[in-house]
């Protein structure tokens, strides 16, 4: 694959090369006036991602800017929830609200039957943009990992401590399974069909991963994680899967050695050093620059920049954030942060 | 000092033994139908730290009904910045608010010198305490760490990414090292004062460690961790201390080789024989029960307590929960959880 033409499979399928590829998770969002302007029209979160003209102008709004390696699908985990049957919505300030599930009995409400009726506009994206994205940008589908995309389910939208997801898992964990299970069928067609229409990587993102101990991660984090990535290799052998299972601390070296993926995304948190010893050998990496870094800019931004790159930027990886860009970063940062990764080159 | 009486300080000084010591965090709280009788009479929960009648009845409660080897002062980490001079109150439901520091200016209006006064009752409730505790149970000072009470102090609360906090490290980092220095020299002083009034151990809580990259967590988390330990040791070199870096991941391994601790707390994510093969060989390890495990009760809290005691029972090691019991744990599983623990030996 070293001659792929798109830096980024390139990086994600293991070769190293300088300048590493960028792109940078939430880069289509609210820190850009133009993706302001969209959603300024007042139109619901959920029917801009499911809107493919929406969605399409908002997921290229990045690349024209700044050029980067990825277009990421201008889209929420939150979808499958509600292609399922779930009530879904957004509120402005709050976040994601969920028509809790319950009980196990709640189950029954949500079916598989609808998915790819409810996602077709999300099809449409992808193919839209893959004719219209520059050659050597890659197209990234995602999903959310089931034990995050669960947690909403559960808790009825974000959650400080997880207690009423947990207290589920712990009290009555043959029926978590259940509820897992459904999530590794859905999202395992939702990423196959991602693929079908277009997606040419695919990011999972387990974002409240870091919240379990060892045994209770590996039974709902990364053994649906292995089984994902198994269906969707034996669908599609050649696509890059990316798995994000943010704050894992010393069990990211568990998925990089059992999870399958082609890559992991990092978190902030994740020594570099540490990284490129236990990881990197076994995947490519991406990450894991602070992105509060990009609202401070200057002298910080670049220092903390350049750390990064010199610890990974020899070995198989893409320049990326710990954590989705927030509303606060400025364009400005973000432009000179891709400048500086493209100058960038090993030293000695 | 395998020949002191008391568990846990055998334990924090690096002896191992079967059973362990346990406490648990958070320990006198609202889980207790006793407590909350107490905090039902509607004075502010400062109000209640800061009452010497009310703070020895509350850390007792819990000792009294399990027999825990360690008797933590009831107080907040927040009763710093109050003894400082900062507003604080707490709001039912809400949880601690301050006037926030919005500007280095506002440093100017913290004082190091109302310090002693503020803390007057903090230290005649320790007093108190050391003559009430059965013999076998060590009296447990605690401070809250330099960034985690930072955190409070500019986001005027609870946070969920920190971004006010972490924006000004980022953007005038030596504006943040002035603050932090505040923080470390009014710990320490807070610390060695708790010691002279009679607390045997100290744990210092850096709950919302788990944020930074590794440069900035060694500048502000893990420095003046060393700081306040080298501080604490000079005045008082045979008390243990216990310090808590909350989710910082493999940077665990760090603070055991330079923070100087006699123990770190580790936890809930944290892989058990991860801890056993980097930390336990260097400090003593407490931990890591999920808290709320407390809640689901039975074979899950059973299997999971075992889990715990079989990886790092054999070592230095205090049983623990890997953060604060929550308000919906209840008494029985609290009970069951002890007599486990007490009943534990090492297989072989």
């Amino acid at each position: 694959m070293t001659t792929d033409p798109k830096p980024l499979l390139r990086a994600l399928h293991g070769t190293a090369g300088a300048p590493p590829p960028i792109w940078l998770m939430r880069q289509a969002g609210r820190y850009l006036p133009e993706y302001r302007e969209i959603r300024a029209r007042g139109r619901d979160f959920l029917d801009v991602c499911l809107t493919p003209d929406l969605a399409v102008e908002i997921t290229l709004q990045p690349i024209r800017r700044f050029g980067l390696d990825g277009a990421i699908l201008f889209s929420d985990i939150l979808i499958v929830p509600h292609a399922l049957g779930q009530k879904v919505w957004f509120e402005d300030g709050v976040g994601p609200k969920l028509e809790p599930l319950r009980r196990i009995e709640d189950l029954k409400q949500l079916s598989l039957g609808g998915l790819d009726e409810a996602l077709a506009p999300v099809y449409e994206t992808l193919r839209r943009l893959s004719g219209e994205l520059p050659r050597e940008t890659t197209l990234i589908g995602f999903a959310g990992a089931p034990w995050t995309v669960a947690s909403y389910m559960i808790e009825g939208g974000s959650s400080k401590d997880y207690a009423t997801a947990k207290t589920w898992a712990y009290g009555a964990p043959k029926e978590f399974d259940r509820i897992i299970a459904l999530l590794v069928e859905a999202t395992s067609r939702y990423l196959i069909a991602q693929i079908a229409a277009g997606a040419e990587a695919l990011q999972i993102f387990d974002s409240w991963a870091g919240v379990w101990p060892e045994a209770a991660l590996r039974r709902w984090c990364l053994a649906p994680a292995q089984e994902i990535v198994r269906r969707v290799k034996a669908a599609h052998p050649t696509i890059p899967l990316i798995l994000f299972p943010r704050g894992v601390g010393p069990m990211y070296q568990a998925f990089a050695e059992e999870c399958g993926a082609d890559a992991l995304s990092l978190d902030t948190t994740v020594p570099l050093a540490w990284a490129r010893d236990h990881l990197q050998g076994k995947v490519a990496v991406q990450g894991n620059l602070d992105p509060l870094v990009l609202v401070a800019g200057g002298a910080t931004q670049a220092e903390a920049t350049a750390t990064v790159l010199d610890a990974l930027g020899s070995g198989p990886f893409v320049f990326n954030l710990g954590h989705g860009i927030t509303p606060q970063a400025s364009p400005d940062n973000v432009a000179a942060l891709v400048e500086q990764v493209r100058a960038w080159r090993p030293k000695g």
